[in-house]
């Protein structure tokens, strides 16, 4: 089955205190996404990869990608004023039948692994949204109040949330316009459909604060990538 | 107000994959706890620390507090079988009208600010719990299924959780034998408190795994503590 890789890098990165987004900062020399690109062109030799990226940074993408492992199978589209019309803009170069990873720009510390995992069990069970636990005790704010939620029960998402394409691309129709949805499993299951989750990465965190950048940073440099 | 801090140090940290507890691992040369511990004494002159750890690491605790900044105001207790009975027995050694901080021990990158924070709230609000958002999206596992949280209504819970000792020590008193408590916010309110948040820090992280030594070694090294 064909596979897709839908690269979000929309975001404009102010908690950074930086001017340029964050997908865009340097790790070792590479870009974060740069990361991002090659962990998903490594795992399969037959992803194709749709990178979503504001406009400005058009010719900042087509360098990045030029300098992956197989720039021919990056395509680069503009993103849309919220996440979900990036990822809407990015799907509608998803052809066939076919598995489509959805994955933040940002994360780029997701290993070859956890992409693989996410796509076989898409194609087994129709959906992989990877989680992991929370360590720390979790409250739920009420009005002026707040209470405890059993941390047991609760689950981290992260991504690639991967899907078959009959089911992404159904859901991203039917739900329409969409304000207020998250990530994709949302999406997906404000279509109806439930969602598989598999367990994902400690390491897989989003880069969106100065103390992630130093620790992928050092995630980097030990493992060689 | 008389200020205590009881610092927790009572986990084995089996998920660390080294032979050492996790608070007694070094950062820059220094143990996790050392750094806890100067937090507190920095924070203020009068702070007073009950420190809590596993029988059989009595001495090294006792190393590690003698070569804090104020040995004389730091006082080691034996844990109990679960973080509820470590803190009930850290709480046996406070004394009369004061305010009372419980601080994971494996969270050395607190803020002498924060500490401070948490005091002031503390004599102002009955108790103080620091908190931060999460920028994961987030889900509630039910049974085979799972189902979206609105994440902006979560908020992570840190330490210190600092409270008025009247409060604090009716409550241990209260709830008896407390099983399944993870936080101290939690004891008080089952004793009847609502307990009032205050901002925590996202750099104020638990040494869990590896990779959040990995982290903290560079902030150390970036805050020349």
């Amino acid at each position: 089955m064909k596979k897709y890789a839908v690269i979000v890098a929309g975001g404009s990165g102010s908690r950074m205190g930086k001017p340029v987004p964050k997908q865009f900062l340097l790790l070792q020399g590479k870009s974060v996404l740069w990361y991002s690109l090659n962990t998903f062109l490594s795992a399969y030799d037959d992803c194709a990869i749709v990178l979503v990226v504001p406009a400005a940074y058009w010719e900042a993408a087509q360098a990045i990608a030029g300098s992956t492992i197989a720039p021919e199978r990056v395509v680069i589209v503009v993103g849309g004023e919220t996440r979900f019309h990036s990822v809407r803009n990015g799907l509608k170069l998803v052809e066939g039948e076919s598995v489509v990873a959805v994955h933040d720009g940002v994360r780029c510390l997701a290993s070859v692994g956890l992409v693989r995992r996410c796509f076989e069990e898409a194609m087994r069970m129709g959906s992989a949204i990877p989680v992991v636990d929370c360590k720390d005790s979790v409250r739920w704010v009420e009005g002026e109040g707040s209470k405890p939620l059993d941390r047991d029960r609760i689950k981290l998402v992260q991504t690639p949330q991967t899907f078959l394409s009959s089911i992404l691309m159904g859901a991203f129709e039917r739900v329409g316009e969409g304000a207020g949805f998250t990530d994709e499993a949302t999406v997906v299951e404000a279509a109806g459909h439930p969602v598989h989750l598999v367990e994902g990465e400690v390491n897989n965190i989003k880069i969106t604060l100065p103390a992630d950048l130093v620790f992928a940073e050092r995630v980097v440099l030990e493992m060689n990538l």
